[in-house]
Parts: C-alpha cells; structure tokens; sequence
C-alpha cells in the first residue's frame, strides 16, 4: 500500500491555475470594496481569500500586477456586459419600439449590476483611494459605451418617420449619466430603487428621442 | 516733519482681515485645483497668494482650518448659487411655461458654473486625494438640491391639466445627474459645450414632465 502524499498544502486546496487566479482577484475585490484600495495587500488578499501568502505569490508576483489584473477583469467584465446589450439593440433596432429597446437595454444593465454588486461598486463609486489607473480605466469604458451608445441613438433617431430634432452626442452623455446614477440608487438602495422601477422611469426617457 | 512709519512689511500689503482670508482662500482654491488636495499646505498657499508664512498664519492657525474654510465657502457659495435660481423659478412657476423655467434655472447654474470654473471643478470632479470630509460636504449639498429640485417638479407636475405619471424621485435624481454631467461638459471642453448648448438641450428634458 502506497504511503499517503506528504507535501499536501493543509492551507489551499488543490485548485487549477486559472481557477486559483479568479479566487484570488475575488478576494481582492472583496477587500477593495469593504476596506478601500489602500488595504490591498498580499497579506489582506490572502486573509480574505483563506490561503497562505505563498498561495498569493504563486499567482502574482507583486501587489501592483494582482491590482492590474482586478482592474482589468473588472472593466472588461462590466464593458461586455453593457456591450452585449447594446449590441443586442442593435440586432433588434428595426422591429422593436424604441421604448421597448430602451427598457430592454436597461433591464439587462441592471440585472448585471444587481448581479455583481462588489464589480460595480468597484466602478460606480469612487471607491476611497481608487488609484488614478482605475480613474483612468473606467473615463476610458465610459467613453467606449458613449460612442457605442451615440450610434445607437444615431440609428433610433434615423428611423423616425419625422427625425426629430435632438443632439445625440449630449443626449448619450446624459443616457451613460442615467446609467450611473441609476446603478448606484440599486446599489445603495436595493429595498426602494429595484430594477422594475428604474427601468419603468428609463423608457419615459425615451420621449426624449420620439416625441 | 514726522518720520515714516517704521514696520512697513515688505512682502504684504496692508488689507482688512475678511480681504485678507478670501485672498488666502483663493490661493488655496487654485492650489487644491492645480496640484491636488495633498499639495496644500501653509507653505505652497503662502507662496501662490504671494505673501509670506506668517501671513498665512495671522488669518488661519493650522492646515486643517484653511481646508476645512475653503471646504466651506466653496460648498455654501456653490449652493447658493443654485438655491437661488431654484427660488427664483419656484416664485415664477405660475406664470412661466415649464420649457422656459428650465432653459432659466439651467442658465443660471451654467453661468454660475463658467464664472467660478474652479469652484466648480473643485465640486464636479473627484479631484486628486480628495478628503473624505469634501465628499462627505458635496453628498450632504447634492441632497439638499434634489429636494429643492423635487419640490419644484411637483408643482410643476401638479400644474399640468393632466398631470402625466412621472417618477418625481427618480425624475429628481436624473436632473441632478444631468446637472452635473453638463457641468463636467461646460469645464473640460468650453469651446465645444457652451452655456447656450448645454440649455437648449436641457429643455428637451422638460418633455418628461410635459408630454
């Protein structure tokens, strides 16, 4: 009979690399949004994340490349999101009211917000000590969903019998301004805002493009 | 022939104490602006306001104080400004239509907003290492105008021969929202988002309360 193993870790499960990476970052969002970037450490992620440090260290080499990857993971993730609602939008653009599209877009914006909370309390507030990278990351999505949300509005306002007379470029800054402030009432206030509620008080922004 | 006085100070004029704060805090306002809230000391303010430490410190006796003044006059100033175009409109409800009241609140806030763009910078934008206290102070005034904002969409509401059914709360947000949104346009690109533009589009957001 073979003897049992002896370096088994009593710390850390045996876990694929890829899977290892994600808990680690989950622990390090955790850690972001309870505590504030400034506690991001090795140590705290680790804690958090109930490994040994070396657990950490085996993943990421520095504190600073783990809190790249989260601030990649996490506007990426929150981009595809967004990203893949619009593009839906778009597919459905010629048969579909646009205050059903409106609705529609909100109602999955909304759900993915309710859906993981710490991932947009990350990017819809500023978070205490946010560095200026995470700034600089989000100003950038923030931008790429504008223009993605101008040519949506674009192609709305085209399809109108009468175009009415609207200016997209304000009128997408002030939808992505919708956005935000509609996504931090759910995160603040889950009890009064839900999503029902805030996508009903969306479509009457549609009246803005068809009068 | 008497003499001539005798402790002339070379390096600051002579100046009433409340002109000699105000002084100090515009030199604060700009260095807070210019380099961030970290960069402001009793040094870096003496030395933007041209007068020399001790000067400084005849009007403010810490750091702390100067911060917590310039906080304070510039969150007041800013408030007032809107209270009053606010309080203006609510006198004129009756008699003005809603598209009009808009163009003329939102007139009022971005002339403000153009004629005091680092007050405005120091409160629209998540400025460098801004202090909790600041945010703290701009949350506590963003709340107050949203119920003086709210307060005026109801009457405007109740004015409607068929008052529409409309979401005040989330209505009251949403301008807030666009208030600042424009704000942030009217500061970082001038030459592309003037006053008149920024108006003339927040007056197709009067459609909301008047279909």
């Amino acid at each position: 009979m073979p003897a049992p193993p002896r370096k088994r870790r009593p710390y850390a499960a045996r876990m694929p690399v890829a899977e290892r990476k994600q808990q680690i970052l989950d622990a390090a969002l955790q850690v972001v949004v309870e505590r504030g970037h400034g506690k991001v450490t090795m140590d705290t992620v680790a804690e958090e994340a109930g490994v040994t440090k070396p657990v950490v260290y085996s993943v990421f080499d520095s504190r600073a490349h783990l809190l790249a990857a989260l601030l990649k993971r996490e506007r990426d993730a929150a981009v595809a999101q967004v990203v893949d609602a619009l593009d839906a939008a778009h597919v459905d653009i010629a048969r579909t009211p646009p205050d059903q599209l409106l609705a529609d877009v909100s109602r999955v914006y909304l759900n993915g917000v309710a859906a993981a909370p710490y991932r947009w309390r990350c990017i819809l507030f500023a978070v205490d000590g946010a560095p200026e990278e995470l700034r600089a990351a989000i100003d950038e999505a923030r931008e790429l969903l504008r223009g993605l949300l101008g040519s949506l509005l674009t192609s709305l306002v085209a399809r109108q019998p009468e175009p009415p007379a609207v200016d997209i470029d304000i009128l997408s800054h002030s939808l992505v301004a919708f956005a935000e402030m509609a996504g931090r009432l759910l995160l603040d206030h889950p009890d009064r805002y839900d999503v029902d509620r805030l996508v009903r008080s969306a479509t009457t922004l549609v009246r803005l493009v068809e009068p």
